[in-house]
């Protein structure tokens, strides 16, 4: 019998670990990882064709190419649902203030944070952004993540934002990594409003959030929720215009401070509440009725040195469905691996490694409402998958530091492969 | 005038950071690290030659061979102090327990622990050990550790202890990476001794030590003083009949509980106290008059998910000289990279980037006798060399969770060097 031609066969997998469906799993649901070993994986052009015995799947299809995982693990490519990777220059001299005491408040009292990057934006031209663009998003490749939502939030003037914004796009049309756009003008109050921040908040509704939308930049609106940055009564606002628009709303809620940010976004019918360092139980019960996602960034407040961290684990036992995401930024977490996101996740909040890559892949997917293409290895859907060296799935969270990427297929493409061990020999 | 020849120069460096010296780094002096802004390093067989501008290096020298920096950082090579790196199995499932709740006692008393791959290493044959171990040093040696100090400890009986002891110098022999062998016979009580443990340590004592040095198998004896394991007149013990037989000490001291480890090795006067998680005033002030150098692990209690951290800061306040190290074991730590190691240690004992870089070069080489010869980057000095693509050496601490590995030289050697980047376009 003449066996059918596809494009891609990957063999030689321990096994092959995933979640299932196209909605997030909640509470108990969330570890539900379905093993396969000795599994391969067919693909016919962008799609997932069939997951099954490797014997069979041999006998079965003639390959134009086929990629040996070499013993190691197959996994989802990976979802990294909070980025914020448009920035000029990096922040390691607050950082090192943040190691001699200084607190978050104090540094962007003191005109550092968020505002110097911004001052970096500013000046960048776009050609500077896209290359710096660029490079990070063949680092989050190196690293396994095939997916990211992006944010704006350095520019903060209309111009500038509308200019970070269309860097994402045009990074997106050129790099193999998808990149979800999020508008973020509400990200800080620029010097130049400081005296007068609700005329900031007129000019995002009045003048930035229509330009976004008219020129199709973003698909969701982010709002950064703290009291010294937009409190409740100004992000309902900014939040309620972009629904209006068509956009759909994540919110950065109660990581500084417990302001109800948690509250609000159930109120808002918002897609995510990110961050939830300050959570408490009512804004975790609104957020359960509404369906509102967490979106955990557990390196956070360790690289902040900020004490309070997300209660993890009672977000799950009350059946919420969390997304896990870097939080890539210059400022309070220079990251990009979510496969150390997994780690430290296990690690603060007892996340099985199991609950960890599902809320690395599927539920962040589902975060971006792309669960029914993205998130899983299933027949039919994008064939976005991560080889790892890893013997097994737990090793995900289990080992610390190291990139466990062996190679990374993006929509059916093989488009990196790690290169060869230490030449010594 | 004819150019001199030498065999390898690194160019295109943003910088060259090193410490200075052949003796460790203590209390205000720690971060005392030189930066030279576009220096090559020109190294002629296994001897680092000279460090200077790269125009007048270029002028001076016909080198076989150059290695270009494209941008990066340059570093001395990374020394491990501390690593458990022979063993057969690794121990997922107990990780996964301790996200639930169980804590390093419980399964260490349920048979689990150090006890399980006991059992794993006594199974094992030489060569499987082998492919491990290098296996292991590939992956020390692509994140840029050249030195590593190695314990035995998974044995426990005398022929099981020389099997790893002897697999440890084999790979020595074969790979690149510098092994500084410790024999760790009292890791802890065979499950075959637990009803009379004073018989295991007649066995350490009598038969394994002297059979250890005659060999030359080891340069350290290492003890882990605990009250479940080792206490306080064990060790003595042990310590003093290696050091009869002319082996340096250093002591798993003060991790689990304040036993007064960190006093002990000052008595004895051994090179390192390892962890210290529990070490007291007295404990410090008696390392620095004994000139004790800390060996601390900071990664070590989060992964354990124990509450008590070293005092990092204190330690070097008081005049302290530490090393960092990874702790690399399949139990409380599964972790290889010192640039991680570096980051933890700023994040959780305010390091500086400075104060982390020397605390994984000079000072480790110092604690293991090899200051004068490795640790830092220096004219006369073995040429054991980290080209990274970090942009500046505050970077090493401040991004987390990516190897900035570009290039390893060992003994003058290029002996790794990165993979090329996603093959997207």
């Amino acid at each position: 019998m003449p066996r059918e031609s596809i494009d891609l066969l990957i063999t030689g997998a321990a096994e092959v670990a995933t979640a299932r469906g196209s909605t997030a799993l909640a509470g108990d649901e969330l570890g539900t990882v379905g093993v396969l070993e000795g599994a391969a994986v067919a693909i016919r052009g962008e799609t997932l064709l069939e997951i099954g015995p490797e014997a069979e799947l041999v006998e079965r299809y003639e390959a134009s190419e086929v990629l040996d995982a070499e013993g190691g693990t197959v996994l989802p490519g990976f979802v990294d649902a909070h980025t914020h990777p448009v920035f000029d220059g990096t922040r390691e001299e607050e950082f090192v203030l943040r190691l001699q005491g200084a607190r978050y408040a104090e540094i962007a009292a003191a005109g550092g944070g968020i505002l110097s990057t911004v001052r970096g934006v500013r000046s960048a031209s776009r050609e500077q952004l896209l290359v710096l663009l660029l490079e990070r998003l063949d680092r989050f490749l190196e690293l396994g993540t095939t997916t990211v939502e992006a944010k704006s939030g350095y520019g903060l003037t209309t111009e500038d934002e509308l200019k970070c914004l269309e860097v994402l796009a045009e990074a997106a049309r050129l790099h193999p990594v998808e990149v979800v756009p999020t508008f973020l003008g509400a990200h800080d109050v620029p010097e130049e409003h400081r005296g007068a921040p609700e005329r900031y908040v007129d000019m995002v509704v009045q003048e930035m959030l229509p330009r976004v939308a008219e020129a199709g930049l973003a698909r969701y609106c982010d709002v950064f929720t703290e009291q010294h940055t937009f409190g409740l009564e100004a992000t309902r606002r900014i939040a309620r215009a972009a629904q209006e628009l068509g956009l759909g709303v994540r919110l950065h809620a109660d990581q500084l401070t417990p302001l109800g940010g948690a509250r609000l976004a159930a109120e808002l019918g918002a897609a995510t509440a990110d961050h939830l360092e300050h959570v408490d139980e009512a804004g975790m019960e609104a957020m359960r009725e509404a369906g509102v996602q967490p979106v955990l960034c557990p390196l956070v407040p360790l690289f902040l040195r900020e004490p309070q961290e997300a209660p993890g684990r009672a977000l799950v036992s009350r059946g919420l469905a969390p997304a896990l995401a870097t939080d890539f930024n210059p400022g309070s977490c220079y990251l990009q691996s979510l496969p150390e996101v997994a780690s430290w996740a296990a690690l603060r909040y007892g996340f099985t490694p199991a609950e960890a890559l599902t809320a690395v892949t599927l539920n962040a997917a589902a975060s971006l409402d792309l669960g029914a293409r993205l998130g899983t290895l299933e027949p039919g859907k994008q064939a976005d998958v991560v080889v790892t060296d890893l013997p097994n799935a737990q090793h995900l969270a289990y080992e610390l530091a190291r990139s466990p990427v062996r190679a990374v297929v993006k929509r059916g493409r093989v488009v990196h492969a790690r290169g060869p061990r230490p030449n010594w020999r």
